[in-house]
């Protein structure tokens, strides 16, 4: 059994303020912010200072303790009012994650059964901080579930980045490969970069480098080829929607990835959370696809790549028909084909909260 | 039929000297080399100054017409020995590109037709020039022959740059487009910005602009997205070596274009010069895949992308095999399955200079 250093929190509540380690600057500089208006936590959000599905939800959940503490309101009508405007507001920073709906839905919820704003105020606190807990705790429990799949010996190929950065505390794709080192398996990984913003350069790199997992970068379109040549035995990623089919938006790419695994009869996995599955999508066709700036291609931290005045196309995810994926990966439980019967019975048995 | 500007070189033979458009600085600045030392030119095609594999065998052409100027030899036998040195130098450039081998082939030959050192320099410049020609001569041909595969109105997908840049006057895969424009046909092109030197976003976009054809930029991971959702009509890329069975070495990335070209049934066209062709070669599996420094993953244009001190891998072409290919559009006609017969062919019906 080694030991593994995931001693990091990409989000953190301390009551008045929510701290954030602002994934923009990594690797190079490590930069916490404390930010104390809900405002700041969404654009946090919505320039990816705080991302990776589960990781949003809860800091989405704390943006919300955070501005419910502020509200100044002459009624508990008028105080409502003013709450489902900051939870819309938040709502509105990312499209295609589930988690972060989940967790407002919860918290809507939680505000309903109370009368007083006080009394809101501080359930809405401990609703946010029960949401951080049970996700950190799925990501313990996706990581031995997943940690099951992958032998010894073996290279995975990952994509984005799914370590405790993105899903405290230990990650969801990622999670698995570190679960597995822990156990004593001796993995190679292989990340692509994941343009544009690079969340396999900067942050699997960096995570599979503190945590003294062997990893190797590589250009998205290099992962074709290193399948191919036989040097890729599984392929695992994350998640940020799966319908009630098993299809699976995830970062723009993972598509790509899980036709080549097919491609070349290589297992490709899904690890993500419950609160990442929408029983109420039959299929990947009705997930929203956020759209993002097209200066994230045209450029990378500030250089300009292509001629002045050009267009470019940024969807920042893509679906993967169910077909493609070898299992998902859930806190309670591993899922196969069929799907649909799967995924809905994942509810039955445990009865969401 | 509309006007298209190709009105660039990015190599010309001024008789004492090279000169070269130097592509790494495109596309903010438009910057001519003029080299008269064969290991200048040799270093500007290492490091990309000059590129494309037409490109790369017009400029080792000439590289080789302008060291061989220089040589001092007592005796024809050492005038032989230094210019087989410059060729081997001029060699060791690039592995995978074919054109650039198929080129020096012609300027040995050559060399040992003629006797006394002048005379074999003067023939060597003539022959340079001669390659230069029947290259451009060559990629007029194959966009002829191509546009007829290309439909109005149609979107074409291409990956790295295969424009006038990489292949003098036309261009390959992009020279097929523009012919198809020039005939009036409305397409719109989906550009790959190509990781790691973004070929497709410096150059590609910089020949688009330039020719004023509407063309839009995407990183190499989102082709499968807007393949899957119907947005592409086909696929066309260049080629750097072509084997004997129709498996073809091109820009890392372009085996990931094939396979999921192939799974959205959409055509996948490959466009190069019959000297790409090795007819030496059985399978693509012989073809060397040049694996080119991880500081070019690790960073783009100076800024540093990941954590110091990771490993990288940095293999700069991969291997399409011939089953993905709809067809080979080459400057002696259009190659469809069974290649094996179809590119044997070829050479039958038009010899070989």
């Amino acid at each position: 059994v080694r030991f593994i250093n995931l001693n990091y929190q990409p989000v953190a509540w301390l009551g008045d303020r929510v701290r954030l380690l602002d994934q923009t600057r990594l690797p190079h500089e490590e930069v916490y912010l404390e930010l104390t208006d809900y405002r700041d936590v969404a654009s946090a959000i919505k320039e990816l200072k705080v991302r990776g599905a589960p990781a949003i939800a809860i800091a989405g959940a704390y943006a919300v303790a955070l501005g419910t503490r502020h509200v100044q309101a002459p009624s508990p009508s008028a105080f409502l009012e003013k709450l489902n405007g900051i939870i819309s507001y938040v709502a509105a920073t990312r499209p295609t994650a589930r988690n972060l709906f989940a967790a407002l839905e919860r918290l809507k919820t939680v505000a309903a059964g109370d009368n007083s704003p006080d009394a809101i105020t501080k359930s809405l606190a401990a609703e946010a901080i029960k949401i951080h807990r049970e996700e950190s705790a799925a990501t313990a429990r996706i990581s031995r579930y997943g940690a099951g799949l992958i032998k010894a010996g073996w290279t995975v190929l990952t994509h984005c980045d799914t370590g405790p950065l993105a899903a405290p505390d230990y990650g969801t794709a990622l999670g698995v490969i570190f679960k597995a080192c822990q156990q004593g398996k001796n993995i190679e990984v292989l990340a692509t970069e994941t343009r544009p913003l690079l969340q396999g350069a900067r942050l699997t790199m960096w995570e599979l480098q503190k945590a003294g997992v062997p990893g190797t970068l590589i250009i998205d379109s290099a992962a074709g080829y290193f399948m191919k040549t036989g040097k890729v035995d599984c392929v695992i990623t994350g998640s940020d929607r799966i319908a009630a089919n098993g299809d699976t938006a995830n970062k723009i790419g993972t598509y790509t990835l899980a036709v080549l695994a097919r491609e070349n009869n290589i297992p490709f996995y899904i690890a993500a959370p419950a609160s990442t599955i929408d029983m109420s999508l039959k299929s990947g066709a009705q997930i929203p696809i956020e759209e993002r700036d097209p200066s994230e291609v045209t450029g990378i931290q500030g250089v300009s790549l292509a001629p002045e005045g050009i267009a470019a196309a940024n969807p920042a995810f893509d679906v993967t028909p169910h077909q493609y994926i070898t299992a998902i990966v859930t806190d309670k439980g591993i899922v196969q084909k069929p799907y649909t019967t799967g995924l809905k019975a994942l509810f039955r048995e445990v009865p969401a909260q």
